[in-house]
């Protein structure tokens, strides 16, 4: 059975700041560009910034859907969402790469997710129970898209 | 009511050898010495270096319990272990180390954990559904050891 490529776009309010998070961020950038087409973009951080609450999550919003509106299927990271294992969330990709051919992972910022990108979403996934900021949300977002292609190609990757 | 302290142990399997999760580690370890003694052990890895894997696997834990052994409270960090949330993980915290002074998380290697020290072990606990490599694991722990901290002092910390 061929293996799924696709597309995927990690979409991400705010940079990445911590060189050391920076550093693995790049790492596995690179590694997933084995497998797959991928995408990183990260959007202008509003929220804390002058703006009240509500307004700044908007623009948030609007900027994570503008960057993910070439997505066929918008799967947003969320405390609220489903929590895979490792190997679901590698048949949870095959299964949308092979309908919707290009898929887009959201990562809010502090506040979450405005309304609007709450209700053009098609799937949640959280990543655990516990709180990581949104650095080490994205980074390990990406370990995990690199851990799910290689189950996906049954390579072996340590644990 | 005075924040604990404690002494707190995290004694894994393996070194860490990628160069961004060794300076995240490092970063930590600084942040969290300003709230609790840490201790960081790394126990050298036997499995998948020529032992069968049992006697390979007893052999870390052996090495686990004896770097472990000070304190009055070993907590296992395992995917069968709960799943608490991050204010619920500052409280085991508290609780603990009021409690028993010095605590030992304990992360194992690649096949998981001897009968020997699940035995041993007061509380199994687990950061996600997802697998993660060990270096990531400890990573991990220690951002949320930090968040913790920062949480029994009600400071901020950026999500």
């Amino acid at each position: 059975m061929p293996r799924p490529i696709g597309k995927i776009s990690v979409v991400a309010v705010g940079k990445i700041r911590t060189r050391s998070w920076l550093a693995a961020q790049k790492e596995y950038v690179k590694r997933l560009g084995h497998y797959t087409n991928l995408e990183l973009v990260e959007v202008k951080d509003v929220v804390g910034r002058g703006l009240p609450d509500e307004a700044a999550m908007q623009r948030e919003g609007e900027q994570l859907l503008k960057a993910g509106r070439k997505a066929a299927h918008i799967v947003l990271l969320s405390p609220e969402g489903e929590q895979l294992d490792s190997p679901e969330l590698a048949d949870f990709l095959q299964g949308r790469i092979e309908r919707y051919g290009r898929i887009a992972f959201l990562i809010g910022g502090p506040l979450g997710f405005s309304p609007e990108v709450i209700a053009a979403a098609h799937s949640q996934l959280a990543l655990s129970r516990l709180t990581f900021t949104h650095e080490l949300a994205r980074v390990i977002l990406l370990e995990q898209l690199y851990r799910g292609f290689t189950i996906l190609n049954n390579e072996k990757y340590h644990k």
